[in-house]
């Protein structure tokens, strides 16, 4: 199966109440390759400058990652320099440095144009629609997006939009784009515009899923130590279609599998700065916080016999 | 079995994005026994003045709760005026009119003392200590508090939390409770106190609850339109109460549905203005709101076999 993720490989600068780090590994692509690769092979494509150091290269290299869309150009690579207080679900920049993403033309090596799975990470959504006019019929097409675009780019986000069948969004920028402060209201707005599923992130919240009538609610895992919340929206989504591409499963019911499965690689994520708890992470995590999360969240149903209510 | 209740009955003004009202029936013991009075017999101690009109005794008899408990006296009911901008989360209170309130002390009539059930809401903690030196050995006491007494009045509010058995508190208080950010570890020192469950409501995030090594996560019901929040913890905790009151089921699996009832209750309640919901509220919207949960919140756990890993 295979999946192809467009998006951004970055340093990052990132300054939380529980430490720093300088000019570490990041951005979207990178996260989202990382989290995938547990799951399914991962071809990438994004572009970074003549100081992205070799070491990064190979580590990604050693998740089994495809490189061969990483572009290398003269300059440097993105940089952003972001801020957390202790509300860790939001991110305060200090600066972006765009460098040589800024001019940034995703070109899609001709053997990852059939890909069947597709995520296409927060870029410009020009940017977007031009990886789109590329690519063969992928069987799953999924999107993120930002506030940024929301703003300056919203019709073109619109007819994004409209071509991919897994939106996946935060909950502040739901409500920017629709105009809706119901965040109900946003969702069901958000589906008519034409995608088929809508997830929703809330960060420490965890996760809502729309699709035509069905909601699904996932909590995020209960953390004793958050180190780093930066990634965590890109690490969720390389679960999520990690699994997908991985079963082939895009039943109601495996996208809820998936869904859980992206959150329990974010809430691995946040456990470190940068990528250090997935470079650490193995298979029998995973399987163990999944079950953690079912065992989070259980109820028992009402079977037909009982009346609790007088 | 029944529940004893103790707390407020009051006026409150209230307005929110979406419309407002004045002086409508209201208080912390209202919205909680109204509630827990679908699931079981409610004995309410309170206080009144001599402006609460018969009308309001009226409905709360026709909920078949048990009167004999709210004293009447002398000047006005307990007057709150609270204000709600977009963000329901958040109350902003524009006016407290203790009234009648300012010189309660709860006398509980000698046919309530053998309760099996009891549920302090939100008062004084001294007030909460003078209530359990009054009942006999209830099987099952919970209590909510708020800000005021977490600033105002810690030593008496850990004594109360050494005594109950179920402590229900919002997310912010349990932050300011523990000078603990992180949720997981303010959760873990209130349950150092001596409490064995506690629930952290989180409005529309949904609740959770923390009981020795167990953690369990409720989403909040995902509606199109909130009218108005106030009452909406009380409601949880009246549903809550109600439902293991009416099981008698204190394992973990009952505690569970008994926070799923709460948290459907609490759905309804925030629909409309003041208690007007739950007025019309029947059974059959909360058994088919309860599956509606189940079928929000539901996934596959793992089978043995699979691997969706690679």
């Amino acid at each position: 199966m295979g999946i192809l993720v467009v998006g951004s490989v970055a340093f990052d600068s990132v300054e939380t109440p529980f430490g720093q780090v300088e000019n570490v590994l990041g951005g979207s692509a990178t996260y989202f390759s990382t989290s995938a690769s547990f799951f399914t092979d991962v071809n990438l494509v994004a572009v970074v400058g003549d100081d992205f150091p070799q070491e990064h290269v190979d580590f990604l290299r050693s998740r089994n990652i495809d490189l061969r869309g990483l572009a290398r150009e003269a300059g440097s690579t993105f940089h952003w320099k972001g801020k957390y207080g202790y509300d860790l679900n939001e991110a305060q920049t200090l600066a972006t440095h765009l460098n040589v993403f800024e001019s940034f033309k995703p070109r899609i090596p001709t053997e990852y144009r059939n890909a069947d799975y597709l995520f296409l990470a927060n870029i410009d959504p020009e940017l977007q629609m031009e990886v789109l006019s590329q690519v063969e019929k992928p069987r799953v097409i999924a999107c993120d997006t930002m506030n940024f675009w929301i703003s300056s780019k919203p019709e073109a986000l619109r007819r994004v939009i409209e071509n991919v069948d897994i939106f996946i969004i935060n909950e502040g920028e739901a409500r920017q784009f629709t105009g809706e402060v119901n965040l109900v209201k946003a969702a069901r707005a958000i589906l008519g515009m034409g995608v088929k599923t809508l997830i929703i992130k809330r960060g420490e919240y965890g996760v809502l899923m729309f699709s035509g009538d069905s909601v699904f609610a996932a909590p995020a895992y209960p953390l004793e130590e958050v180190f780093d919340p930066t990634g965590a929206g890109d690490t969720f989504a390389g679960g999520f279609m990690g699994y997908l591409a991985n079963t082939g499963d895009t039943s109601e019911a495996g996208i809820r599998q998936a869904i859980i499965f992206g959150s329990v690689m974010a809430s691995f994520n946040v456990e470190d700065f940068s990528l250090e708890r997935l470079k650490r992470l193995d298979y029998h995590e995973i399987e163990s916080r999944y079950r953690n999360f079912k065992s989070l969240t259980h109820f028992e149903g009402l079977t037909g016999g009982e009346n609790p209510l007088r």
